[in-house]
């Protein structure tokens, strides 16, 4: 069938490229660093989104839509922001297109239709959305104004990896405004601990939270708040991140307030934002040599059903029983498929669910339909048990909530064991080079530590975890006095 | 309060223009064109996304995602959709800004990062999609293929309005590839039904399914199936297009597949959308002098209740009961807002949920809690009767289907009574500068007719209805034979 893949032993950065194309996820396409999203792919990022977006709602946050055009001029407001965002992105200069005199069939840009101001293709939007938000913030009953926005924007990225690195992805940005800080700072610590929460409990991906060091937090931020994950390889990955924006964009924007004591006021921003690059961290963090492993609750199908069969005849009765079990699961919000195709074999059929990550398979055949039972085979653990006709919807349900509970407890266990207390820089560069994973160190908060150790070892500084008993010590590249120790790692 | 509109018959296309202003649904942009969907505007297109949505996976549709950016070269590949598309649009031609060395904290684009092609901002995704395709397709067991993509696009408008016509705009665009021709125009038929339904009972707005001349049907299709609607100034709206591509697009981009007798054939296509577009025509087609005007499918909120108090003991004794209605009505899925704000008056917050177009508006206080009774007042109407709280969840319940199937019988009575059947040029020209609407008149068939009765009287022809009964008859412009009437309309 041509789909076997690339061991993730043998060349782990080769597995998740092919996996994430042979499983149906995303394709590279016509646009360098740019890839397209297939259905299959698309379908667990739907589910990434309404979940999100209903957390977002419950906790009194409002979508709406902003332009995808940023003119210069607003990146040129916030200095910080430019430096970090305006440099490497599109900028479009025309707007017409004209048939080509000197090359029929050909078309160029119309030298006539340039713009007066060239506009950016947002590579996020706090620009363009403090801009808005101006002239809809006058007084402090219009705070906290809680907006989010599911969109998709462009990075000139040089490197590209399918959803970890594109340079157009899809994402949401939160943007919301306060009149105090104290609420701001709060607002911002309560999205990072629901994106946490959302990750841990649907996406069944361990995550550290903690704030990132001055030189990797947010351009433009005073406070960067984060996820971070573990993968396979023992790499970190940034699975979302939350800012305490203070009063930069404010006063970048002019957005002012009458508070209730009648005084002119900054407001107090955050920003927020999680992307398609979940769906890397999906792929990484559980999946095998065989192919995608998917949670039940992100998975688009979580039960398929294989009939097996030499004949038409035996087919017909097979599918009666596969129908009723198909139904019944169906009517208990089980996301079941039935794949009754007769022009690929069960051999077949068993290896592209195994690939595309489908939780529980269930073959049934003729001896099945006399003993009254079902092969059930687990996607993650690859084992397989006889069960039941009986009862079985049940035993399906309860299977997937374990199955959901053991891809955490797997990879939480797998992610704690690869966080490594290091307390000289030779066991730093010991560790990081024969396990890899958290390097749990020493440093001394200064920048300029940071830039050493990731020039000398490529690893940086993922996080200060927020939760940590609190304990001084000698900075492990300096020898410094350190007031706590960080999370170095290598990182996607 | 100064959200008092402009009366529809001083100024209707100002009445519009304020009205999605004050009632929270759009604003104009930092960006020439490009418009903000609003929170409240952005909520009544998220309930247009989900059902649509909905409606296409159950009809076998799967949702995926393609790149923003369409290579020039591929729209060189179609020749009539770059002469219709690629004309006029925003041109990517770099991929950085730098600090302008000559004006301190300004940007410029920086010279060197021009790009070798030029890249297009979509306008539309046949292109860049069927470009794809090629590498999806190669055997009849790969069809059909049925794809639709949630999406913003931008076509470079000079003049634009809110909604109705802008730069930026969100839509969904479906394409699908089939292996037969009858396959693939019974899929454009099914989806312009599809539309046609929703449109008709989801907003309650009526329209007129038909099929496109020649001159205003999509570059690179067919056909061009179309719903049309008529807004209440008398000018009509095209609500949605799905167009039979013939093999135009397999063709450009050699999109071939092994057929079940084993032949090499090319591919069929359709493409279809709707767009933030419909948000205009929902505004246009219920709303009047006092505001929105909301059918209770799409209102984000379908029931307030504001109490009537004159002290705190008063909200308190009236927010219990309210209080309890409102949970009642949450039970049943009513959408519900009480509304118990001290800082705003009832009569405010009256004339606010009308302009907001809330179908229900409940207002309760002391005397009713002696009574036992409500005021409830529609928005459509604008009537008002007195309700037993015993009971009145089933009597909204009841109402708000009312209102949805009220507002569909007005607007369709409305629209009916501006068709006209006209049989003279001047006939023509009289009603449609006195009543407007559409005029059903027999047309010879030509371009050039079209063209010519446009250029007098600003009217297209808007469609040829596919339910009509055949008549022939001399066209109202050059008296030539004409097989059937088509309607004709000022449009926006």
């Amino acid at each position: 069938m041509g789909k076997s893949l690339t061991r993730r032993e043998e060349d782990y950065s080769k597995w998740y490229n092919e996996l994430v194309v042979k499983a149906d996820l995303a394709e590279n396409s016509a646009v360098r660093g740019c890839m397209t999203i297939k259905p299959y792919g698309y379908a667990i990022w739907e589910k990434i989104q309404a979940e999100l977006d209903s957390k977002f709602k419950d906790t009194g946050h409002e979508n709406a839509y902003f332009p995808l055009f940023v003119p210069k001029s607003l990146f040129e407001a916030e200095e910080k922001n430019a430096e970090g965002f305006a440099k490497e992105c599109a900028v479009v200069t025309h707007y017409r297109l004209q048939s080509d005199p000197d090359r029929p069939g050909k078309l160029r840009v119309d030298p006539e239709a340039k713009l007066d101001e060239e506009l950016v293709v947002r590579p996020t939007s706090e620009a363009v959305i403090w801009n808005t938000f101006k002239g809809w913030i006058q007084s402090y009953r219009d705070l906290p104004l809680k907006i989010n926005q599911w969109a998709n924007v462009v990075r000139w990225e040089m490197r590209t990896r399918l959803f970890l690195r594109t340079t157009e992805f899809l994402w949401q940005e939160g943007h919301t405004a306060h009149a105090t800080k104290t609420e701001a700072v709060e607002e911002a610590e309560l999205i990072n601990t629901l994106y946490a929460n959302f990750v841990e409990k649907f996406m069944a991906i361990p995550v550290i939270q903690g704030i990132k060091s001055e030189s990797e937090k947010f351009a433009g931020a005073e406070e960067t708040y984060c996820i971070e994950a573990l993968m396979q390889d023992g790499k970190a990955l940034q699975a979302g991140t939350s800012h305490f924006l203070g009063e930069n964009f404010a006063k970048a924007f002019n957005v002012k307030f009458t508070s209730d004591q009648g005084k002119q006021e900054y407001v107090w921003a955050t920003s927020w934002g999680v992307s398609t690059r979940l769906m890397g961290a999906l792929v990484m963090t559980h999946s095998d040599d065989n192919g995608l492993v998917l949670p039940p609750n992100l998975a688009p199908i979580q039960v398929v059903i294989v009939p097996i069969f030499k004949n038409e005849e035996q087919l017909e009765l097979v599918s009666e029983k596969a129908n009723l079990i198909a139904n019944d699961l169906k009517s208990k919000g089980v996301r079941v498929k039935f794949d009754n195709r007769t022009t690929h074999k069960p051999g077949w059929k068993f290896a592209e669910y195994e690939l595309k990550g489908i939780p529980l398979r269930i073959a049934i055949g003729p001896k099945d339909l006399e003993k009254g039972t079902v092969e059930l085979a687990r996607r993650d653990t690859l084992s397989k048990t006889f069960e039941n006709q009986e009862g079985l919807t049940v035993v399906i349900e309860n299977l997937l909530k374990d199955i959901q509970h053991d891809l955490f407890i797997k990879a939480e266990a797998f992610r704690d064991d690869h966080i490594t207390k290091v307390d000289t820089f030779e066991e730093f560069k010991d560790v990081l080079n024969s396990k890899g994973g958290f390097l749990f160190a020493h440093w001394d908060g200064t920048s300029e530590t940071e830039e050493k150790i990731k020039g000398l070892t490529k690893a940086t500084i993922r996080c200060i975890p927020l939760e940590q008993t609190k304990e001084t010590g000698k900075c492990v590249f300096s020898g410094k006095e350190s007031k706590q120790r960080v999370l170095f790692a290598k990182a996607y």
